[in-house]
């Protein structure tokens, strides 16, 4: 396949670009940036010792931490003039994470869109309904930037807004929807609704910002009647969303290698895990100007996924974001991730994907009691909420209650859903 | 003075620039468009008959009608695999107007931007603080993508939220503000409740969207401790905000005539009004790719103004949009403008900026009454009421009644105020 936006380089091509990019990123944030130097002299590294890509293990990792020590614009490393934009994460604690862009840091953002429009097999002729907050969030600056660049049609709206999604979905028979899988889920469940389905002619949706499972993937692929929908992994820290995207193949995300390098990490160890297994992604990034970041702790998990993918493209891939070290919490001793609790929910056809774990604390115990919708027109049997809780006794060795409640009864949302409730501090 | 993005022509130079665009935009548009084809054959006009600027007159007139009549790609010229985005305006009757751009007319839109911000006397070291919308709108797309290319750093907000609008003027020390003037006041109104004053590091503010009073912008400049503020005026139809700007020598607004012909009709006779006098601006656009327009009827009101201007800059001059046609209204048959309210209530130093017209129908008759704010930390003289009641008869030769309320006491809004509140009907 032809590819415009995309590099083929061989595996030695792509460590040469790596090395060079490394070499270029350390001496850069060394020079710039003053809390970056102190930082690297601390650890006793000089940018000149970086000599292969194996120095990179010598490299101090940055946290949210340092990103929240130079409010408001930390770790900048070009001189202030050069910074042509900022963007912001929501920041639910404390004061949020502000990360400035150059031009070139813009240039570069675009590429990596217009790569997972093509790999999504968008062409120019396609119209790109963008459902994802603009403003100081980046995610409607990423698609817009990245679908004008790669010459398909922006239909940009922003998130919420139902009833006006739906009239451009008609009007403007956009084909590719951008958004959460949560607001693709709502806009799913109004189609349905309203019986627009023959009125619409959507054909393919990008997700990210949040975990979403097969199921609810599936309700809306087919709801929608899509052709394929996609995974976009991103994060403010690294551009925004776009760090690669999932394939048709559907065996993992392509990241683009060329323009960041991606450790997975034991977040207690912090020395790679096994091939294949589950850590935290650790990001350092190659050619960005204002805001480098060295060994950046992400708190995503995810894995690599090793040998070729059957799509043919020669980039290496990573699992979906399984979840966040940020959102494990520790029941009666025990570390979980709503993932875990969404993938045995998963397994079971007369649920929903729709669900939400709410921890209580009675005299001193911990409870957990997990809601979890029925799927629309399905009986549920007597015993079900009974069978779950026996599978997640066995499967995460910890007692819960499961209570199935009716379709469309739990809260939705246009951006991540919040799955988990906890209110033992209360 | 050396400007980077501003073009110097004689007046012969811009003449030609004019009759070559006006040539390849009426060819342009009769090629590319059914709708501009059937249109231009109807008024019997072929694009080989354009010889000269004087022609311009003989050529059919676009209005909004020719906008909505082809939704949701009205007059559109080129393939559709050339269009890269659209906006659309709020469409307060029926379907919004919606416009689509090329990446050219983006390339276009984004030189006028930075030719404002040039005009505002900001630098690559200014902090832009967009306070307008984003997605569908034009305000935030335009402002952004300006700022960018100026080379200023832009701090994308979007309209609404006023503790982030606050909590970033002082932790980012923006300098510029870009936003209705309704929202400035509001962002004013703020910053003296917190005593925020000596924590901010504004300078400049640029109100689009909405007509505004000299003493509105006098109470914002003062509460801000701005040294200048800047109209700037557009229209989704034109790309969208930054069709000219008002330069510090604040003797009109400098327009980019080299990018479209401006015209100033009467709106009953469609014949140029005399050298002066206000009229509707009729727009013609000289490189717009995917929608150009043929003499659009924009309904805004306004005027040329004639002469030098001492800032020095060689670019004709358009006064204030002093109105819309749109928002006449007709008052016991006689024909008012708010604009022609506000301009009286302007003159009392114990009336703030802030008005709201009242209409009533009762027995058959219509009654209007003006609400308007009192100047805070102002004593309001018994008879003051009667006398702007009177200056209102004698002015425009209609009676009212004249409510002075409260200071803070009229609904604020982050958009476009709501001058006129018509109850006539109900």
């Amino acid at each position: 396949m032809n590819y415009r936006f995309f590099p083929n380089f061989t595996k030695e091509e792509l460590a040469k670009i790596q090395l060079e990019g490394l070499k270029w990123t350390v001496n850069h944030a060394y020079q710039g940036s003053a809390q970056y130097q102190k930082k690297l002299k601390k650890s006793g590294i000089h940018p000149n010792d970086i000599k292969s890509l194996e120095d990179l293990q010598y490299l101090p990792f940055t946290t949210v931490e340092d990103l929240r020590e130079g409010y408001p614009l930390p770790l900048l490393s070009v001189p202030e003039e050069e910074v042509v934009r900022i963007h912001a994460s929501s920041g639910t604690t404390g004061k949020r994470k502000v990360l400035a862009y150059t031009q070139k840091d813009i240039d570069t953002w675009k590429i990596m869109l217009a790569r997972c429009f093509e790999l999504a097999g968008l062409s120019p002729l396609d119209r790109i309904q963008i459902a994802v907050g603009y403003g100081l969030w980046t995610a409607g600056a990423g698609f817009q930037l990245g679908c004008e660049y790669f010459g398909a049609m922006a239909v940009p709206i922003g998130p919420g807004n139902l009833d006006m999604q739906l009239q451009l979905l008609v009007d403007f028979q956009t084909t590719c929807l951008c958004s959460t899988a949560s607001m693709a889920l709502l806009l799913a469940e109004q189609v349905k609704k309203h019986q627009l389905q023959s009125k619409i002619a959507l054909k393919k949706a990008i997700f990210g910002a949040e975990p979403h499972t097969p199921k609810m993937r599936k309700y809306i692929e087919e709801t929608l009647n899509l052709e394929d929908t996609f995974d976009i992994p991103g994060m403010t820290e690294v551009y925004g969303p776009g760090t690669g995207l999932e394939c048709s193949a559907h065996q993992g995300i392509h990241y683009w290698a060329d323009l960041f390098i991606l450790e997975i990490l034991d977040p207690n160890t912090l020395k790679p895990v096994q091939p294949g297994e589950v850590g935290e992604m650790v990001i350092t990034t190659l050619c960005k100007e204002a805001v480098p970041l060295i060994r950046y702790r992400t708190r995503d998990l995810t894995r690599f996924i090793p040998g070729e993918c059957s799509c043919g493209l020669n980039l290496p891939r990573h699992d979906h974001i399984l979840g966040r070290s940020d959102d494990m919490f520790i029941f009666r001793g025990v570390n979980i991730y709503p993932g875990q609790i969404a993938t045995i929910l998963e397994q079971f056809p007369e649920l929903s994907s729709e669900y939400q774990i709410y921890l209580n604390r009675k005299q001193g115990l911990d409870f957990m009691t997990i809601k979890v919708e029925a799927q629309e027109g399905t009986t549920i049997p007597d015993n079900l909420a009974t069978a779950v809780e026996k599978n997640i006794k066995t499967k995460i060795l910890v007692s819960s209650k499961v209570e199935i409640v009716p379709p469309l009864s739990l809260p939705r949302s246009f951006g991540k859903t919040k799955r988990l409730i906890d209110e033992r501090d209360n």
